[in-house]
């Protein structure tokens, strides 16, 4: 039995690798967003009495913050379970 | 059954490639827009009186900030379902 | 016997490469809850009396900060085991 | 049926990874203006009474910020949709 | 015996790889962790009265931090010990 | 029908690499003119009635750090639209 | 004597690059245990009647901050000493 | 027809991708510049009585910053119009 | 006399490269050991007659940091004395 | 018509290449010159009646800086249009 | 005469690549001992009499800092003179 | 007329890549230089009467920083105008 | 006269290879003697009486942090003039 | 006329990019040196009567940092003009 590379492997070999690149972007809320948490608990720590409205700011920019990641996830989601590539290969 | 690897399986592959290089991008509003929770929740903190003036303006830069990031999901998504170098391949 | 690699087998190699580059997407929330956990520290012992709330707030903005590690774990998961890549390769 | 890759197809796979290459320009304008964005929202914070002043510098100095992000979209916008390389291929 | 390379190697291979890989992602909670557990001990050495609060506060932090790091070494184990890549190559 | 990779084909292949390595020089511009942006907004916070001459400056100075990446859209339009080096290949 | 180079080889040779790769996440826990060192003296030197707690506690994080250089140092022992996936090869 | 890849074809091919280098040199004048004008803007702020010397300054310094930035445009411009290599090749 | 490039050959060969690696894991320890001499000769400066507090502080501090620099060594000979993965070649 | 590649064209190829590597360079003096004229600009600021003392002192500082990024251009102008390498290949 | 490579040939050459690698890690050492000897200069110039306690806790721990580079240097003399795999190839 | 590529075209190939990776230092100089020039414009604005022995200063330390752009500049002009590895080759 | 690449080729070329990658250690000590120096010109400025102190201990550090830049060197030298690697090939 | 490349072309091609490899190592004093001479500017500022000892101070300084550099340009000169690897080709 030997069968060669055919090009869908390729497409979807190249799928995988780019489903993982996509997920570095997550480097970047992870650090933004670890920034935004010490200086919401710094906060909260100087005016307790303002602990919701420091949270409740911390989570909406944090909120924010987290859409690159999600668009990330998306297209490695895209890529593995919707891949459209494969489907213009025809 | 032996298949060559074809011309479009070459560029699905690198679009699939190009998709996961695009996301990459979402590393620098990630950062950003972390800083900018922070600061806003500093703020809040300190002065949250002025707390809706302070949301407004972190989410508005924000959503500034946030452009980079949805033009690299723009560009995947172009590459993943709208794929217009498959056509011009013909 | 003489079996040269097939597609599924490219598939499946370049699957494992992409579930260790999704992986270091960790570097990220790894930087920035140290961050917030040095931050949280700082502030306890400053007003140990807001203990509970800086702790929360803490938590809270570290959990929010997991969520790219987490979308890399996912990502990583389904490359191994739901690998919905090899469906697709019929 | 046996085709090699043509020199198009080799142009739109290059013109893929071209336009992933160019969207990671973003990581400069969203680092950035996320960094304005928190200024801006300190400011705000600070001088409540000037918000509208702060926040159309902020506005105006993020737009131009965003100029080099657009440049790079436009590049991949014409290497996907108008790419001009497949023409001179003639 | 001259034996080609099989598709289960190159699986097998790359497993080994990305299990390195998935490793790297360490380097994140390393550095935070360790920023912790300097904050930690200047907030000690400054409120001792508090050292139950401040390590309390300094191990929880960090025990989030760790998380990413514990991602990477499970993606790595299940690539060495129960690797369901092979399984589905079949 | 069999065609291998022409010179010029190889040359426009280049080229799309070539305008997208062009791009990333907007990295610089994008992380300078945020960081030139928010000094501008702290400005106008603390001296709102200099408000004009503040943002003149701030404009002045980032549309000269805007020029390298004009620089490299230029390049890469060039590569894109008036190609020489295909002409060179004659 | 002419052999090829078989499947089993390069699955070695791989965990061999494994093993290193997975060693490089040591320069997080170095660089942020270092961190704790040099805070931890500096607090003993300010408050040396609180070098036992001040101690404990850098001790504490630091062991924490340890982890992932250990995920790092188990996975390329198993590389090395009970390599699972020679096993699997069969 | 079938033709193979020229020497000629080879050095323009390469003359593009090193025109793509040459640009990345912008990301220095690009920090630097918008480092001067958040500085320039921060100081007319400050004395706007000095406004016009500070901005002859931040120009003058710039415009000097500017240089290796426009030295990798002429770099780029001459392998792209009036490229000598291929003079060379004869 | 002709012989090819064996297996063993390969596993070895990459095991020298693997050793390289797993010694870069030195940068981590070695910058953070600096900086934890360097504070700690900055607080014996200070408080000389808390000297011995800070040296061994310093040192134990330094002692843990040491640790990924050891098991990257410990890595290293292992791949060049008990190469274990020859073993498993059989 | 069938021409292989020469070693003319590899030689010139390569002078593309390492004339895109030289520039880059540039990205040092960009930023170091930057920061001089944001230094320039604030001291000015300050002082207004140093100016001159200050732009000739900056400019004196900026035009050694200048130095690698001439280099650099010397390098690649004598790569393209005095390439040495060609007449040494004879 | 015509020999091809050798496995001994491969395994030296990656053992020179493996010496060469092993030394980067003194990059770390050198910039923390760096860091080291210019705050134990500092401590010198404030507390001339606590010198020789401040040169020693610096030289100590700088001596410490020095290990991780010794082990590149032994991993790569190991390589060079003790090549240990050239044994194992047997 | 097929010519291969002679050892002599490999050397001078490889001479261009070399001077370019050898320009690659002056990012270094660049950065200190620039930075030693920002801190004497600072420095002559608060004291004017010490002008020529900051400038002096500046320039000596700015020469001393320039030796290793010139080393970098002499390698490359030695590659291309005396390449002594051509005669070596015979 | 066609021969072929041998071994003892590959293992010198690649000593080369390391050679120049064993100097790129020297960036460390490069920053952090500078930082040193910077340190003890500062030292002396503002304590010109303890001026030989200062010296003496910022040399003393500086020496340390020489080592590691040694060892590549040594390394290099041994690469270059008593290969031993060449000896082990026979 | 058909030569193929030779064991000496390889080594000598080899030796070239070593030598471009080692003039990196320029990168570190380049920064560290610059630092110096910022710092030493700054102090003759401050301290114009101590102007012999800080430039004495920071020249000795520099000197030391410069070390690594001339490393760096001895075995990029050994590697030219004195190539010992070419003799023990024999």
């Amino acid at each position: 039995m030997e069968t060669m590379i055919t090009g869908k492997a390729l497409v979807l070999a190249c799928s995988a690798i780019g489903a993982g690149l996509a997920m570095i972007a997550g480097i970047g809320p992870g650090i933004g967003q670890g920034y935004a948490a010490g200086k919401g608990a710094e906060g909260v720590g100087r005016q307790p009495e303002a602990q919701g409205d420091i949270v409740r700011t911390m989570l909406l920019g944090a909120a924010v913050a987290e859409t690159t990641g999600i668009y990330g996830l998306v297209i490695a989601l895209i890529l593995l379970f919707a891949n459209p590539l494969v489907k213009l290969l025809g």
